[in-house]
């Protein structure tokens, strides 16, 4: 969706946050490299917490924490502690005692319930969390909150990414301000069903827990659960939205939907395209389809397709990958209904190979790999089935050496 | 299993097939590079086939009319024509008709029906068969055909294989000698049900068509289906069993089943170890489950995993990769009844992390990425989940930064 489709703007001054919601990030000595790697968001009292979480068998202790707090609470929480040293994964009654000892302390500190804290990590699995340097700069961590601290607090959660992921938007209703902030982690373990990701969203206007979580569920499917890294799912994968503030009349909700989609569609295109070592984003529009879940899960095999990102990366038209990779999406559909495009160049015209360059598709897939980051460097892909009237869209990237390279040696 | 636990014996001079059967390899000018592209198996008259194809939605024709012709003879053929230089999929009528004109033209060379030949082919998708060049030589592939030209068949059939694929044993049975022989291609795009690959088994016992329908499917499952080189199915993969000559009685097919299982899961550890790049083979014994099917799906999702495969690559006991990918494997287990080997090292117990040395188990995964071509190059893991008798076992490999050359390469 571009900006002039929708009622919101862009806000680049990452100062302007939502109101009433206080962020910070620092270094607490739990990554070895001394980068920042705890982070704080404390919403204003009365904000309503919605959260989506891996659908893995493996769970690590603190989702189940997270999810069970939210329901205790009805989603009347106050804070979200977030480390990116250790994911705290597979760590038994220790991860859940340092999830605890964790939220309890932040919490006197802020002079809030424990309860009322959720506690999210990312980083190695298996490994437990340096927890007494975590606990030795709380106190830290708290005088840092403010509100003009979002890019600390995004840099704090980054792992493997190669650039903090963030967005900021705003549109006036009725006069009033609204503003939605989202940040977001992930570069590796990215797949459908939340993928190895933290993102967390904040929102100034008021909407009741029950429409909200139905909100963050439409937003998610057509964002965090349309993208592909490399087809893993994590242990740790958490969304959590809040919104805080004076109620907003139901007439508007199709709006706060809309700024929701965007923020978090940005986040999950900036998820995919910092994919470990590749070099574009890679964008598959499937139309034509029975319904959205269909064209998402065509559209998402291709993204995750072995063969497909190593076509890409070498700029090579080798179309029948991406036919082959639609072929096991799991959705029905014939060949010879099918028009394919790379980019502007129609590949098959129903199922029959259309008259097509393939020197001027691998120029512009080359063109795009050496584009700017999410402005120019989008390979995009369409299928149409040609057999419905619904779409809908995945991303991913592109393999590269680079990829194996970051993947094996990532604790050694 | 081990040649000792059955009543097989490996047969390591490839010019000894099984009785009656002809074979045929030969360079008829279908690959640029001038090697061997074109081969034929003529089985004798009687000769009982099974078959069992990709189960994309995106399938070749061939397949398609292979399946037709298997059906209309009740599985009474007599050849099978295999290409290597084009996989004719994606190629509409005109694929569709060099089918036919390769069939019927072989056919009449060999005196039999057109009815009873299958044609299969492997090569790049979307690009039909040079078939001018096929034609002209398939004189010279039938006069080719020998009892003890198996190499050159194997060799044939094959693409961006580093090795052929081919095993040969033997049996007493009442004095009388079997023989069961079988070779395959593939290296990339090789996933569960069925895998980028052809395979072809011969078997000189004779069993009537439905118990032999039975006896490949069971093999196949525990086999072809078992392995993952990139989460990739191709349009083109098929397996064909064939028997001929001497019936033989029902209560020696478990000692015939035992031997297509050795043949199949021999070519597909085959297949799996010369996966594009890889340098050892991956091997996972899922034990402790309700049933086999939930053992291979479990084995499966580690083998078919991009970061367990990439921290193999890197010699890293990064075994959290290895319980996240069971996590999402479809089968629920409870992490806590867990144990967990690579190689000798028990690395949970229960799930709880056990003592044991990092740096020895980056050893054993070293010394095997060393080891010599399916002898000792095998790394094992082993997972209980504890929760049941069943077991199975699944076959990848490591991911190398040679993967992603040789598939960005591929076409360019």
């Amino acid at each position: 969706m571009s900006q002039l489709d929708s009622n919101w703007s862009f806000v680049y001054d990452s100062r302007l946050t939502p109101k009433g919601f206080l962020f910070a990030g620092i270094s607490a000595g739990l990554k070895a490299s001394n980068k920042k790697d705890l982070a704080l968001i404390l919403a204003p009292e009365g904000s309503v917490f919605s959260g989506m979480f891996t659908q893995s068998i493996v769970r690590a202790s603190c989702v189940h924490i997270c999810e069970e707090r939210i329901k205790t609470t009805s989603g009347f929480l106050r804070a979200i502690l977030i480390n990116s040293g250790q994911a705290n994964a597979c760590t038994g009654n220790l991860g859940i005692q340092h999830f605890q000892i964790a939220t309890e302390k932040i919490a006197a500190l802020l002079g809030i319930k424990e309860e009322e804290v959720l506690m999210c990590s990312t980083g190695v699995i298996g490994v437990p969390i340096q927890i007494n340097n975590l606990v030795k700069n709380l106190p830290k961590l708290v005088s840092d909150l403010k509100s003009n601290n979002f890019q600390n607090t995004a840099e704090a959660i980054l792992t493997t990414d190669s650039t903090s992921k963030k967005v900021l938007i705003e549109t006036i209703i009725q006069g009033r301000k609204i503003k939605i902030a989202g940040f977001a982690k992930g570069s590796g373990m990215i797949y459908p069903n939340m993928a190895t990701m933290l993102a967390f969203l904040t929102c100034d206007a008021g909407i009741q827990k029950e429409e909200w979580d139905r909100m963050i569920a439409i937003a998610v499917k057509k964002s965090f659960n349309a993208i592909s890294v490399d087809g893993e799912t994590s242990t740790n994968d958490s969304f959590v939205g809040i919104n805080a503030g004076e109620k907003i009349e139901k007439r508007f909700f199709p709006i706060i939907q809309q700024g929701i989609d965007i923020v978090c569609q940005n986040l999950a295109k900036n998820i995919a395209r910092d994919g470990e070592g590749a070099n574009c984003l890679l964008e598959v529009l499937v139309k034509g389809t029975k319904n959205t879940d269909d064209a998402i899960m065509l559209a998402k095999s291709i993204c995750n397709s072995a063969l497909v990102k190593t076509a890409i990366h070498g700029c090579d038209p080798n179309w029948g990958r991406i036919i082959s990779a639609a072929g096991n999406s799991g959705v029905k559909f014939n060949l010879n209904d099918v028009d394919l495009f790379i980019g502007n160049a129609q590949i098959l015209k129903k199922g029959k190979l259309n008259k097509y360059d393939p020197k001027k598709v691998t120029y512009y897939i080359k063109s795009r790999m050496k584009g700017r980051y999410l402005v120019d460097d989008i390979v995009k892909i369409m299928i149409n089935l040609n057999s419905g009237e619904s779409k809908g869209t995945a991303w991913g990237c592109d393999l590269s050496k680079k990829y194996v390279e970051i993947n094996s040696e990532y604790t050694t």
